[in-house]
């Protein structure tokens, strides 16, 4: 069983209380039975060149692609989707199945 | 016990082939015993203007972030770095613990 990503790294406007956005995003994730996994960081990398100035990354884990888009087209999503959008300032998304090269098997 | 976080997207010139970057990163981390986990992915999500024309992303897991920079500050990483560095077109590099949301702890 493989794993399918959906990866943001984002940086937000001015003003935007990035605990709030979490807050909303865990309460999502949570609800979505198809999210496997929700985890997020802080960017502790001092390097504007290679950071690009982006600040926050999340993570999130479905099963496979299909999961992904199901919970894409939920409305739950959409609604968070319109707030998340609104409150960054710079964002890259990406979706990927994850390969595993070491370990090479997904963890138990 | 967290994780720390190596990540990187990446967008690569004309004719790098991208098989012989991951062989290349595979070696290393299977090489280096502080790598706990490397796995890697190649994007799937068809639009531009949120991928900004990424296309892989690549994941190195530490157990903490002084296991990275010894890891950074390795002479073989030194040497990948630079090829790496000459085979993308662009990329964005972010360091970070991650923050376990669902489920609130790591994998066993």
């Amino acid at each position: 069983m493989g794993e399918f990503k959906h990866l943001c790294a984002a940086r937000f406007k001015e003003g935007v209380v990035v605990d709030d956005i979490i807050r909303e995003l865990t309460k999502l994730a949570v609800e979505l039975d198809a999210v496997k996994f929700f985890g997020w960081g802080e960017n502790m990398l001092d390097q504007e060149a290679l950071t690009r100035g982006f600040t926050h990354v999340f993570v999130l884990t479905f099963a496979t692609a299909e999961d992904l888009a199901a919970c894409l087209g939920h409305g739950k999503h959409c609604a968070f989707g319109a707030t998340f959008m609104a409150a960054v300032d710079d964002a890259v998304v990406m979706d990927f199945p994850l390969v595993f090269v070491k370990p090479a098997l997904p963890p138990c």
